[in-house]
């Protein structure tokens, strides 16, 4: 007979269980939220420096104003308020690969780098080595470093500096964010240009650098913005805009011919 | 030309602010998650102590195990593993009336009850009289106190006591923990048995009394869920039981004949 | 030991079944996609005359336009192009009883007011004798009727007597199409003013007719709704237009300052 | 000012129009919905031929008995049966990479392997030619065939068969479907070992032969598998598994100690 091994949460007619600890009278009033979700994640408890970091993320990546996502759930709860849950979920589903994507590709990418070496830096002048390697690499190869650069930002995301200060601060100033800051220093002299390091992206590097599971560095990004779809939620129940989006667009439809796609190729011989 | 007006997240070329404030400066590594989750939803900052109630109300809520939620995030993760957003989001869809719904039931419930007073009771004796006059009406009506007992816990839900005491050390004791606390003291003697107060009810009734907005209590139910549905797909990455489960059901399939439903009622006049 | 019994998809190494009928003997090349959806949900194969009237209703719910569901999953899709299924399910949850779920409510209301009958009408006098009644009975609880009126087709809803004429073409014109239609002749006398039949609410009616489930009736609306949205996704491909929406909303935002919401009640006794 | 064109959906107040269509007049009652789900996916009307392979594609897709999406459709049902949309949405979530993604990753691979040549085979030798080389790459480079394989049918997955044969019987065998037969021919000679062609893949490379879009081939599943959702949600009303599946799992976990993951990396030089 199967059982289902967990060490997350678990109970009996007396006690709840979480990580281990009793829920009532080790958990609740004792930790954190941002804690408790590095816990959660990890099955360790992390230090407080830990969590300063990494509720700094969480912070950085809550609420970006009007993205698709915070749009998508004003949508979903004007034409569905019968149902918070869908509104919220929706608004998580656009945390693909283009919006919220960049956070887990650049602790990706830059872990890929750091796990094909046998050995890491040790000054700053090995980390632009290391940097300036890999930018040519991904150059050469036709690829982007993910998190290099910012629509938006062009000159400097603000939560750039902020982030590697915090880390710094913390003692948790890691590998991961030592190779990005080193991509930031020498990218110029190979792509000839200068740009920003984009802050989703020192989030993924200071996620990594926690030893958060990199296949979940995305899940991260998301809880972040579940915060903010629910802080969009409550600002739409107070001041609403999404029918109002709904008809700038419904009203401005342009009705055009069908334009047919598709044409099937050439059929094989079995005609 | 529509404007579109949020107090949430905006950024220009060179600042991203967040509710009127620096978001680098002022609420990286300043502000906690769960700090920044209530003030996202209210546009106010929380004192401590109500961050202290939301934060054990969510730890309270995060993750209950094997619950539907859970088996349904850990399936649709093994079934699309390439999209950690489509497994939180299906996870979270199941927050709906059943088994996430009794806080925001809950608080609704009380709430409305003392929206219908001019004026609340002064001391415990009050609260036992408007609590047994509310019990005593809801019965008389058919229907069920939400929050009002527990399949699991029947003698005592762990939570309960522990939030109305972090509530109480918090000063933050308010008149809907006030009224649901006396619907425990009281409900025996109309009732005829003695229910636990579920924990998850004591949740909304404290998310309340913290003022946060009636329409989104379950909001916050989800937003615990998410942390605990990322440390489920933590755990799964490492000790995976997905297909285990998925199998146990697969295999267990027993074919029958189908049973036609449905037989249109006999058509009106217009045959 | 449990099993799971199922009269639908079943399969051995050799076979595979559904609905109790061979796969690909018995169903592929000979079972159209509606009909085979309306056996899916009844477990017993329709008629050619009930498909007629399903797949109608079908065609009359796929598609509205630039509808949030539409809006939202071309976002999704702008947002996540790496998920064609996030897209569609965020599409999907805006589903609910705001702009799908006339269909529902409409069909249930109508069987409500049926099942409390011991017996239908017999001729056009008894049913318009009912729907005054239910009419009446309606506006005396404040309630509206579901599925009277239409936002746009203020003049009559052009899908309403194409709706009617394809039931009675198939003799399918059964007592929740005779009860709509009847409170479409005599709401005026009653309300003091005349509104149309809303498209969506008769599909309601005549799913109810076709003895499909009422539990469901919102599920053919999102089955219909999805083969829209694959529609929206395929232009959106071909011809994109929600990275512009997006911008014409963040283009247009606003910043406000924080308005805070969610003052604590006067806090009980127990400070 | 904005506009955004559209060929699907439009009304006036007196119209409606689908694909420049009078909806009312052209479409209901004489358009099927597997037509009219093809139809808005290309904006062209199909052949009768077209209709019947496109079907006999979705029933091949519609249900698989108790696979994860059906079992989350249900688990979601049990948790929230306020919300019949995100039961669906939930289901549809697990329709990725691996349950439902290999009609989409067949359709592509093939398309590629297609669109690298400047002219196709005119004879069966010339298709396993193709098709042999095709194999032998793929296999150099480390790659399995995707749709080549079925967990369950190890000799023959009875879907295949008969969908090559109703694509021939409309003259839709096309050069998709000609290389994945070609594939199945030849690639023992290449592997050693004997492989089913899947019934999925079968789909996914008769919906490129029939021009649909290639991004959107998992859409066409996602559909069919929302027909077979709804079938899930109808017998889970009759006969209801659903909390007996969530029993099977919650009653036989087993509580395990936390097992700490993520211990950071060595921090680099700047602690």
């Amino acid at each position: 007979m199967a059982d289902y091994p967990t060490a997350l949460g678990a109970s009996t007619p007396e006690t709840i269980t979480l990580l281990g600890r009793d829920l009532a009278r080790d958990v609740m009033g004792e930790v954190g939220f941002g804690e408790l979700a590095f816990w959660l994640a990890t099955q360790r408890r992390p230090t407080p420096g830990e969590v300063r970091v990494f509720e700094a993320v969480l912070a950085a990546l809550a609420d970006h104003g009007f993205t698709p996502t915070a749009i998508v759930t004003r949508l979903t709860y004007l034409s569905a308020p019968d149902s918070v849950q869908g509104a919220l979920a929706a608004g998580l589903l656009g945390g693909g690969s283009r919006f919220l994507g960049v956070t887990e590709d650049c602790g990706r990418f830059l872990h890929d780098v750091l796990a094909s070496r046998d050995a890491l830096p040790g000054d700053d002048a090995g980390w632009d080595a290391l940097a300036m390697e890999t930018v040519r690499a991904r150059r050469a190869a036709g690829g982007r470093i993910p998190g290099l650069g910012h629509h938006v930002h062009k000159d400097g995301d603000p939560r750039t500096p902020r982030l590697f200060e915090i880390a710094a601060e913390e003692g948790l100033y890691g590998p991961h964010l030592s190779l990005f800051a080193a991509i930031g220093r020498v990218h110029p002299a190979v792509l000839g240009r200068t740009l920003p390091l984009n802050g989703a992206g020192v989030c993924g590097a200071a996620l990594a650098d926690l030893g958060l599971p990199l296949e979940l560095l995305r899940g991260f990004a998301l809880l972040a913005r579940t915060a903010g779809l629910i802080g969009q939620l409550a600002e739409e129940l107070r001041r609403p805009v999404a029918n109002e989006i709904f008809l700038s667009v419904d009203l401005n439809n342009r009705s055009i011919p069908p334009e047919p796609n598709g044409e099937p190729p050439p059929a094989a011989r079995h005609e």
